[in-house]
């Protein structure tokens, strides 16, 4: 099947730089960061407030695409689990996705409350949080 | 900044086919439908079960990827907002994002409730719901 380009719509700045380092959720201690948007993209943006809570979805460029299991968290003494049981990086499309808090809004910088991203992460989406995403069915 | 190739892991096989009449969400009426993934990427799958709740990426191979405002779930009386403030198909990169129920896995066909999604979509990915997604904080 042929595929299809993904145009980064920015970058995280991060404090984040170690892979090794990173929580491995964002509600697990991931530090604020800075979302740097393509100035051309800016317009998306409107109707988002500080307060809101977005779903991000990022590219994570680091990570392995050809990995269809891994160990659970990077627990090696958990059995391995296809990554798409998992949010490991490692995957087919390594597609990122999480919830954050938008803290600022300051032209096309966007402060932001628990993204778990390394410095540099290309951004590809942005996304409101809906009830059906919530939702316990 | 320099784009990425994202590859579908398979297609959505859906009696949808009109644009026009596809629910705007997954729980207004969506169908049942099938995910025919790429056999070489069924080992991912391990771990997910029947019964279990998903998020579906999906890559909206018909959206305008040049529209940065739209009238939300297209109703021109509403005032436009900025397509990171909706769930429109149109958009940068057009992702979908659907939380679906697994209904049957048979090989690399998986029935799914509740995805909204036109007959031959691509699908770019899958991944576990996190209690991170859906705590309101």
């Amino acid at each position: 099947m042929s595929g299809y380009e993904i145009k980064p719509i920015g970058t995280v700045e991060s404090p984040l730089t170690d892979p090794a380092a990173a929580p491995k959720q964002g509600d697990e201690g991931a530090p604020d960061c800075w979302m740097v948007l393509e100035p051309d993209v800016v317009e998306a943006l409107d109707g988002i407030r500080e307060g809101d809570d977005v779903l991000v979805l990022t590219w994570f460029d680091r990570a392995s695409r050809d990995v269809l299991r891994v160990h659970p968290r990077g627990d090696e003494s958990r059995k391995p689990e296809g990554v798409f049981n998992t949010r490991s990086p490692h995957r087919p499309n390594p597609i990122g996705l999480h919830r954050v808090e938008i803290a600022a809004i300051e032209g096309n910088r966007v402060l932001v409350r628990n993204l778990e991203a390394l410095d540099g992460t290309p951004i590809v989406d942005v996304k409101p949080v809906l009830s059906a995403d919530v939702d316990e069915r």
